[in-house]
């Protein structure tokens, strides 16, 4: 039959390189306008990847300059270790190249495509090839290649390579030229603000044409590089459990133990019991029959979870609501880090926060932040694990209304950190549906939601109380007011009286016969860190407790008092004068003071 | 300095297999449940593809039988052109290798990855090669091989080759092993049956353990196979260009004219032109700086959209209507095919459906149906482009609320037709948002948002109306009456009246003086098909009109009359008889029918 050898003829190989040319919306090269984008988040992988594993504080350059109509020369150069010059074509220009595929450990970069992915996209919008520069030592030159990639093979190809002196003792710097449009500024912008937020010991200087945005870092601390793990025994597929095997000439036990993460002598000999497999059996010698066995056994002994702390670097609970009072001002902020689990194989952690009121919008649904690998995740959110995890919670179960996502002044964000964050595809945009991860994410997110209910049960009640408190408070003046009328006199002072009922914070200040009193009575249910001026002609150099602080100008003297009080508590003191000047209390929230200054 | 050495120890390649055995939930092998579903697509993929090549009707067996605990068998066999035994360990055992990735044409396999992505899971989930049949030629053997993939070179690996005998004298079989569940049972019929709607052509039989599906062709015409065609100059890239026209031995005039679909003499003089190069330039010579210009000529000179029925197969208008009027009841059906268009050199078609009422849900969102090259899409809806431009309509416009998605009993269709669907990922689930595409299917469900509003517009003034008429016609019988009291005579019959009321068919039946009489009026705005049904004991052999088809059984005559009557026509027959009996009448909807047997 002839159209069998006809097809045939068209059946043959596709490189690498020309399959992701031809579907380079699937490495986030969707439209020109997302093409800076995308390359700048690559380089700055690389950047902050590489400066975390040389355990330098990354001072990161990205400069974006318009060279023609709808062209941009992008570039971005790191304080980073550098790429030895033998290995700098192919870091480059040539797809799944790279150091971090085969570790077992968090990083932001995994795949060994996104940088390559840049070049291929510049080489085929302008036809011009990678500048790059790098040197990994103060003593030696630095490297300057310009680089293209052989799309039919997916190999590099050096077009030129020279030794310059360059001003960095080591880092590296690659600059690339393409079609693009400045549409996406905002999400640019954006997408520094977070990945600064969560890179708190980083510093990005960004150049916008003649604009400049500057990111500094708030720690001084590099964060620990993770440390490159065994896989561990959970979820470990058949196939891999195979090769494993296959290539180690160790006997069963000891393969497990220096195979795998958490498998001590222990769990190892309960491994070879639960398989029926004798402990010295040669680990290449075990036929497929008796792999099946094994591998269910490694599923079904209790081993502890990966020591997430050694492989993973979460951003800690403190860090992300550090970050989050930082950009965004909030009346609530509750953050969880999860514990370690784990999914074929891959431990991971998801951290989550929510927050709560503060500047941020009534209308419309929540404001969801999504994290991975320290990478803030800007596109597909509806396609993402994260999105779904967060529509699947019953929010009105903590008192918020919801249409998929909750709806409300609520922020919302979930950074998942994983040895391999199971993306959607080679765009890193989403995280895929894996039902461990949604599990742990909505976990998270119940928690988080339960607090959040705490807090507005909390506020409600204290409402009101308030609103109850506020009408006897109106009453009370007036009641004062009648009752002063009739017994003749005048009216007597209902402040400390309001102050108690809507439980707030009173500063009284009087005088009579040439001595001078103040009085505060704390009557909030917490302890107030309360600081008192009195600014007054009054030297007060006999007060019955002394001014922390005394400064007089123009015959003016400015009294300070520091004091905590607890709740219920009072702090009195007099001092010899005349009175009158001004009084102001700090430390305490506007709503909560009330301040009298009475003369009688 | 040390670091960057000890990194370059780490740098290496990466195999494609390696990639995606680690990201496999790229490829749609997400969870188990999701393997079965995703195998058997790939094949029906490759089965219908290589069917069409050959034009031959295509019979496919799907098997799935439980092999053990979560291990499922799948077979796919199918009546196509078979593959040379050559050829047959890379088109299964090797990703990225494929005859249609190089072709501009709608196929439904367009990656080469994926029915070597479903070996490479079956051998990483349970070790278990592929056991692969195929025949090319009713003279020759069939060639059974068992297939493995060589994770770390991506090479296939032939574990057993022999010749058989059997039964298809051409066809190709696949049996595949691997961790799943049958969870997604339902999703997978779902699948079938909505890939039999869209290949009118195809016969499947599909055996789940001891049941059997059916899904027989209802066409017996093979569908024409799109024609690769060259690349159209629209959208094409700056780096594609440079490597076609260094690939070139002809003057610019004839390369453009060679290389490009749509491009004759006359369009490239004047790309020529516009570019200010010369006609006789040799292509191969050209630097960068003309390319540039020449690139830009080729964007602005009018070119016609390339010829969508030579490389693209729609479904077409009428069969989305007839597959829809099969699979659903509707009140309300319309489709459209939009005519074809360009996104970066690829030509493509949308097709969009609209049904409404019926059997539908009125709770809830719209249900959305997504395909792409006759390929149902299953998963990842949020994620579509499909999905946004559906919400990105203004559906209130229409006279339909929204939540993102239209809301109510509505159906939608859209079917995206393209040389190359820009997929979000390997998995082939999702549509990226490629501009060019949106805006297509935005057009194609604004067209059908107009036809619904005039058809829901039209339903509800017909309603209105109706509403009416039943007001009055509720008080005609009582008039009736009164006026029968007050002249003391038996009420008139109003059904008459009612009936050029409320616009209906209206059949009476009387018989005076031995003479039986019947007449059918109607009162409707359209033409009405009507079957009368006459149940007696008269023979009606003297009928003024003669009845179509008469029968006796037990003395009782049925008699039937087919005639068509237009809006406002009568039918009136008569014969010797004594009458009563039964009539009925058929063909009318039952709310548009009145009767009357009046034996007055």
């Amino acid at each position: 039959m002839i159209l069998a050898e006809d097809l045939a003829k068209k059946q043959r190989s596709i490189s690498v390189a020309e399959f992701f040319e031809k579907n380079k919306h699937m490495l986030g090269f969707d439209s020109p306008t997302r093409g800076i984008i995308t390359t700048v988040k690559e380089a700055i992988d690389n950047s902050l990847d590489a400066c975390e594993e040389a355990e330098v504080l990354p001072d990161i350059l990205v400069s974006i300059r318009k060279m023609g109509i709808d062209v941009f020369r992008v570039v971005v150069e790191d304080n980073g270790p550098g790429i030895i010059p033998e290995k700098m074509p192919s870091v480059f220009a040539k797809l799944l190249y790279g150091s971090r595929f085969h570790q077992v450990r968090q990083t932001r970069g995994q795949q060994g495509i996104g940088i390559s992915a840049a070049v291929l996209y510049a080489q085929l919008t302008t036809s011009k090839p990678a500048l790059v520069i790098s040197r990994t030592n103060a003593k030696a030159k630095a490297h300057r290649m310009t680089l293209a990639i052989k799309t039919e093979t997916n190999e590099p190809e050096i077009l030129l390579h020279e030794e310059i002196d360059w001003v960095l003792p080591h880092g590296t710097r690659i600059e690339l030229e393409f079609k693009s449009t400045m549409q996406a500024k905002k999400k640019l912008v954006e997408y520094l603000k977070y990945t600064s937020v969560v890179n708190p010991h980083a510093r990005f200087r960004v150049e916008i044409d003649d604009e400049v945005l500057s990111f500094d870092r708030v720690s001084n601390d590099v964060p620990p590089c993770p440390i490159s793990i065994r896989p561990h025994p959970y979820g470990i597929e058949l196939g891999v459990l195979k090769r494993m095997t296959a290539a180690s000439d160790r006997p069963l036990k000891e393969f497990l133990i220096e195979s795998f993460s958490r498998v001590g002598e222990k769990t190892a000999v309960e491994i070879c019991a639960a398989a029926h497999l004798p402990q010295t059996a040669k680990a290449s010698s075990l036929p497929l029959e008796q792999l099946n066995p094994l591998l269910d056994a490694m599923q079904t002994v209790k081993i502890p979870a990966p020591s997430a702390a050694q492989c993973l670097s979460p951003i800690t609970e403190d860090l992300i609501v550090k970050g989050m009072e930082k950009e965004f001002q909030l009346d609530f902020i509750k953050a969880r880090t999860r514990p370690g689990s784990v999914f074929g194989g891959n431990s991971f952690i998801v951290e989550a926060a929510i927050g709560y009121g503060g500047k941020l919008s009534v209308e419309g649904t929540a404001i969801l932040l999504r994290f991975a690998n320290r990478v803030p995740l800007l596109y597909q959110q509806g396609a993402c694990a994260i999105t779904s995890a967060v529509a699947s919670v019953n929010w009105k179960n903590y008192g918020v209304s919801q249409q998929a996502l909750p709806m409300g002044p609520i922020l919302l964000l979930v950074h998942v950190a994983a040895t391999n964050v199971p993306f959607t595809s080679e765009s890193k945009d989403a995280i895929a549906s894996v039902p461990e991860v949604e599990r742990e994410i909505t976990l998270a997110l119940q928690e988080l939601g339960r607090d959040l209910k705490l807090f507005l049960s909390r506020r409600d009640k204290s409402k009101l109380q308030e609103d109850r408190a506020r009408a006897i408070c109106a009453v009370i003046p007036l009641i004062s007011q009648k009752v002063g009328e009739i017994v003749e006199l005048p009216p007597p002072d209902t402040s400390l009286i309001e102050g108690r009922i809507m439980r707030r914070v009173v500063l009284k200040k009087g005088s009579s016969n040439g001595r001078v009193s103040m009085r505060i009575d704390n009557y909030t249910t917490k302890d107030q860190e309360v600081t008192l001026y009195d600014i007054s002609a009054d030297s007060a150099v006999d007060a019955t407790i002394s001014p922390n602080f005394v400064t007089e100008m123009d015959g003016e003297y400015t009294k300070v008092w520091k004091q905590t009080l607890s709740a219920g508590e009072s702090f009195a003191v007099s001092y010899t004068g005349a009175g009158g000047g001004i009084v102001d209390l700090q430390g305490i929230a506007e709503n909560l003071k009330v301040e009298v200054d009475l003369d009688v």
